[in-house]
């Protein structure tokens, strides 16, 4: 594939805003996990790049994400940028009475590009109409979160080429609160960018997955089945996809407290009722307490754990949107130096 | 002009504090200002310089401001240094009883230039007694934010010279708390360098700029009009300063809501009243609930709202200080590389 | 000596954790303070170099402390490396049941090396069990902060070199809260592996050097005096180590009151009772209280007092430190360039 080619096919990246998984395509998608790709190298500090060399990043957490703000952060330097970053919502000029619109005129003087995240649904769409900058929605609450679904996208890819496998093989199965993940819900819809994969969803039925997304993947043509039987819904699945109780969206702690460790995953149910090789994946926390438990740490040392192996992809991803964005994903070589130090321990 | 005459004026800054707007000179402002215009092409990414590649600012926020450490660092690393940041006085050094001289010298051993917020009058002074390196006031309680005043009277000249006009031109209308706002008290002491320049103060009487700012401008020689009258105030300025209700300054929130959106400026005063191509300006940022909304958002694409132009000049001013503490406004070409990414948006 | 010859020394530190002072031999610490010496023309700027350029700091501070996070952060950028950084804990996915364990597999994915304060003794070496990366004790509670100990023996052998004297001429007074203070406590496990120094212990008998520490430097060898009148343990020192009262480590705030400002050291006792030119060191923040005042500020100008030449030696030593973990100790001057800016003040 020559460059230029690549340069005209990301319409859907290249100085725009990402603001949400919909209006995503298949086509994009690819290009895009091409070029994650070819971060890998970069990531793992084989060889580095300093093509952003100069650039700045804004790093505008408003809702405080350690996890999510570094991944961005890091992803940005490891191109060679500098990163500017806020955390958190309080004494900042938003709690004077700053709309959105002005916050985003102002800050995009100071930036080449900006990762948002706000606690607000839909106000980073809302910042972003003030923004002259390109701004990748870093989550707005229980809104969107797409970079997300993306390196989780790319993870279910990845790990089944793993397995000497291809996205047509997926049967994906969906555990735990399907109502309240807006992670799985972003999933869902990059999920329906395909037809005739095998989904299943299993939870207790009050945290079951809202019938929209139900429709979304049945219209796309997907073999759907929904059940609460956690043994039954892992023994078919390649990729297991576990989710944390959302306390925080409960309505009372009580409420949350019920289904608090009721899906619990651990080595005897892996080794008893999953594929051999099944992978695990998690969107992350999870949660280790032990009331809460939904994925053990006796599972640590399992090859088919990818929670980590995901979270890795995030650097990837990222880095590849904001090269996409910026329109250097072609340049990354020209940039190359060497990795001088020692790498990982001994 | 040759390099080493403008290295010679920058008497005021080179290797100095910057504390107070008091002591700075027209001439040194005038060279600033110089600088600053040669680094709108670096701000506005179409080339880059990394004549600061390897410094380091501490950017040292114990009074949180999203919006002046975002900006402040920006310009560091848009010049090519590194910036290390702190935000917030709880927690620090500072509650455990050290003096702000201890706290200053060993801060200063960590980077090349420091910029420091405190919510103290005098604090960022007492602060710079004990560094070893320069010191720029980034605002000190009620008292003083110099670059905000070198920026606003930056963009009064570039905002005249955008009409075809001169600072001998301005006809200045100051609205709204005069009393509490800094900004505006600072500005009065740079305006104070010019001579027979027409000032409007336009203020609810109870939020009247001090008698100790009114002689300043009168002993300075302008001639200046003092009312209550909005639209009388409006129409002879070509350049409107609007400033927002310092709430947190009145002795009760009862106090400070009396004057709430006293004297808002909309489209249709601004169309009814003001000159054509009038400057509006605010230091930001502006109130836009509805019981405030001073400056409405219905002025946004009026060409002469210049606060998102003031705000980006904050970057432009905030460079040229930077360059000239620390003496490389005249190696910025030297440095000078490409930049290799897409600007803005599609 | 030869490089070579230096990288076959650090064992201690290649590729490792630095968890703990246990362990640490004299050799190895030799070697260190060779690195940390070539470390000063680049912390003075002198020189630069870019070693670490496009390397990542994941300078995480589950408790906050802008001191020695800065410290850290200044210490990678001076080798040319940049900074992911965040403070605090609530509101993290710790927050949210996620185990160290897990925290450390995440964040080890972004970053080249990991510094790490958090609150609960040994939380750092249970982090380092999930981190894929070098990990870096920045400090765990009132357990164990191994770089400040570093910092302070290496501004012990300072001090003495800048008077004519070796370490094996140490007569050490160690002052005030001798229990709670974990700075002293590493700073013994250190000493001890010296032999035959004169150490004086002066503290309130309530506040006594806890007795596995005086066991300890007494098994080294060391001549162990220990008392709680002032003016003679000051008597025979070349180094005095005054401590602060670490009153949130009291059981109450009556309790601590008790002793606090109990053993001033000011100019007057210091020119009564000390030798000429003895040093004086401190961890810092010195409380400067008037109901404290520990140190008092009427010290500020004698050339014995060391307390900011201690926290200038913390670069140094935490440069020297990331060096030699990320191996680069030997390349320094392969990537030196010219400082081109202003150094401190007029």
């Amino acid at each position: 594939m020559e460059g230029t080619a690549i340069t005209q096919e990301y319409m859907n990246f290249r100085s725009q805003h990402l603001l949400s998984v919909k209006g995503i395509t298949l086509e994009s998608i690819d290009e895009l996990f091409i070029v994650a790709e070819k971060m890998r190298p970069y990531a793992k500090r084989q060889k580095m790049t300093r093509v952003l060399e100069g650039a700045v990043l804004g790093n505008m957490f408003f809702e405080p994400s350690t996890r999510t703000r570094v991944s961005f952060g890091s992803a940005f330097n490891l191109l060679g940028g500098e990163v500017r970053e806020t955390t958190g919502l309080s004494n900042s000029a938003l709690a004077k009475g700053e709309s959105l619109y002005d916050t985003a005129q102002v800050l995009s003087g100071y930036s080449d590009v900006i990762v948002m995240r706000h606690p607000e649904p839909h106000s980073v769409s809302e910042f972003a109409t003030g923004s002259r900058v390109p701004v990748i929605n870093g989550g707005d609450g229980p809104n969107e979160h797409p970079t997300q679904a993306l390196l989780d996208l790319f993870t279910i890819k990845n790990e089944l080429a793993r397995l000497g496998q291809s996205i047509q093989q997926l049967s994906l199965t969906l555990l735990g609160d399907l109502k309240h993940g807006r992670t799985v819900h972003s999933l869902c819809q990059l999920i329906s960018l395909y037809s005739n994969l095998k989904i299943q969803l299993v939870s207790p039925k009050a945290l079951a997955l809202p019938c929209k997304y139900v429709d979304m993947l049945t219209n796309a043509g997907h073999q759907v089945e929904i059940g609460s039987d956690l043994e039954k819904g892992l023994s078919q699945a390649n990729i297991i996809y576990q989710t944390r109780i959302q306390e925080e969206r409960f309505e009372s702690e009580q409420e949350a407290k019920r289904y608090k460790g009721y899906f619990r995953l651990n080595k005897q149910i892996y080794s008893d009722h999953c594929l051999p090789n099944a992978v695990i994946m998690h969107p992350l926390p999870r949660d280790s307490r032990n009331d809460a438990n939904e994925l053990d740490n006796d599972l640590n040392k399992e090859p088919g754990l990818a929670i980590f192996r995901q979270t890795d992809n995030g650097v990837l991803v990222r880095m590849a949107l904001f090269a996409c964005i910026l329109g250097v994903e072609d340049q990354l070589e020209k940039y190359d130096k060497e990795v001088n130090w020692q790498i990982g321990l001994k």
